[in-house]
């Protein structure tokens, strides 16, 4: 089968780390054009912007949107109008209400809509969510801390009003969360605003699933040194532990082998498989819990956060 | 037919005010039971707590619940666990997490439950809907300012976290705008904070339609004197405007005819026609608005309020 040809919108850390060595290393997809404002991608056709992209390029099937979730809305709707297949970098969207809008789109227009969630392809994650099938959860515990200096230098935009702030990392763990166990939903929040910012740098939740556990989050953006990425599911049959981002899984203390891990490139193969099978995947608990987050969460104002 | 028992958890001012005049009202439904931390309805049985009234109280099969969100979540779960129908002031809840998991409660359960939304029974709103119908909107604006000293004198709850301040009432306009237009979805918000309350004061809104069309709402929780309620809705064919709250209507100046002025009887005749099919009727639109304004919206700190 030839491959498909795909566009990368948004020419940030994300895409040259990620997505653009996992296309290369596709063989399902083959990259045909770059949209970035500032940034240039070698060996390929580039836009400055996508409505050029979209008049110029009908041969290109599909569009991976990178761009920050407030400026991709419109990059979504122009595509899906166009006819293109869309994935979406996580978070899918600034609002839940806005990725809703793109799925009944994209089914109107008949094409395919990903909403990308890249720690549910670490490598432990399946293996965990099997490992807990038909078991009782007793409590979770996520401590999800890294250093934001590190993984997010200059991007303005996460400080601003719907940039998510320290729930930019966060919800991969929420996604891992909703991935491996039943449904919850948050009961309680308090989110750390800097008070030179709009988004929290640290957060705390506590959630309930709708079986009965509890589930506590501690989120902060604000830990040098090692980072923690670490998920606790204590159950009847034992404690699963996953570390490092869903990559490492332990059940009470012992190792388990994982699959591969391959973050991105699950990814382009689920994506080439949703393209052969014509569905849409968009699962939008984890952005939900984030909203419902601001919704109940108590504000408190903690030190001015500087670059 | 025999009137269905009822009991009204929450006996504070929307009970006395609106449901139990309108259970009155009702042939559909007899006062059975009162559940309240503090206050009394004479003539019925009382409890101060919810856990003993479903104890004692097996033959009541229906549960008003007008406590204020935050506490309401367990008295529902309480009482869909215990297998009765259960009716929900709005909001319906404090997030729509909770929300949804109490709709797979109901449905487990066997139980109706609806999630009302009294606005919506204002006299002009269906018609307005079905003028509204098969026109192209171009815009809408919402403006929605009230003295929350008259209507929610010493209630301290709805300016905490998860209280949802301003949009107590913004949603009643929201249940509107999603009950007359086509699918909206948040934008931007402007979310202005006292600074001793945890909720806003105000708010304003900008949305868009999934067919173009874009909403200005304008709530505010500190107008004085005349107070304003209004929908105006500008399309190819006349401006509509609802006024009053929904039960006002005018086309291009024109005042046009509503139906009759009975919000809560129009509730409770719903919840009546629900249990009768055992259908129930959650419509989370309203809710997921307000969620996403609160996950975009801008803070702005204003002067501090007291009561």
């Amino acid at each position: 089968m030839a491959a498909t040809k795909i566009a990368v919108v948004g020419i940030g850390k994300i895409a040259r780390d990620q997505h653009l060595p996992a296309i290369a290393r596709s063989g399902a997809f083959e990259l045909a054009a770059a949209i970035s404002r500032n940034e240039r991608v070698e060996g390929v056709e580039n836009f400055t912007d996508i409505q050029a992209f979209l008049r110029n390029r009908p041969d290109v099937a599909a569009v991976s949107l990178c761009a920050p979730p407030r400026p991709r809305l419109q990059m979504a709707v122009s595509a899906l109008e166009a006819g293109r297949h869309v994935l979406l970098e996580k978070p899918p969207g600034a609002t839940v209400g806005e990725v809703e809008a793109l799925v009944a789109l994209a089914r109107k227009k008949g094409v395919v809509l990903f909403a990308t969630w890249h720690s549910r392809f670490a490598s432990c994650v399946e293996p965990a969510r099997r490992w807990l099938s038909g078991k009782t959860i007793r409590h979770v515990e996520i401590v999800w801390k890294e250093d934001v200096r590190r993984w997010h230098p200059g991007q303005a935009w996460i400080w601003e009003a719907g940039g998510f702030g320290v729930f930019d990392p966060g919800i991969n763990a929420l996604s891992i969360l909703t991935a491996i166990a039943p449904p919850v939903f948050v009961t309680d929040a308090t989110l750390e605003v800097p008070e030179n910012c709009q988004t929290p740098i640290a957060a705390q939740l506590t959630m309930r699933g709708v079986t009965g556990f509890e589930v506590t989050a501690d989120f902060d953006w604000r830990q040098e040194g090692p980072q923690t990425w670490e998920i606790r599911v204590d159950t009847d049959a034992g404690l699963l532990v996953l570390a490092d981002g869903g990559s490492r899984m332990s059940i009470d203390g012992e190792q388990r082998p994982g699959g591969l891990e391959a973050e991105y490139d699950g990814i382009y193969a689920r994506f080439a498989g949703l393209l052969a099978s014509g569905e849409s995947d968009v699962d939008l608990a984890p952005l939900k819990l984030v909203s419902d987050a601001f919704m109940i969460g108590r504000t408190v104002d903690v030190d001015a956060f500087h670059d």
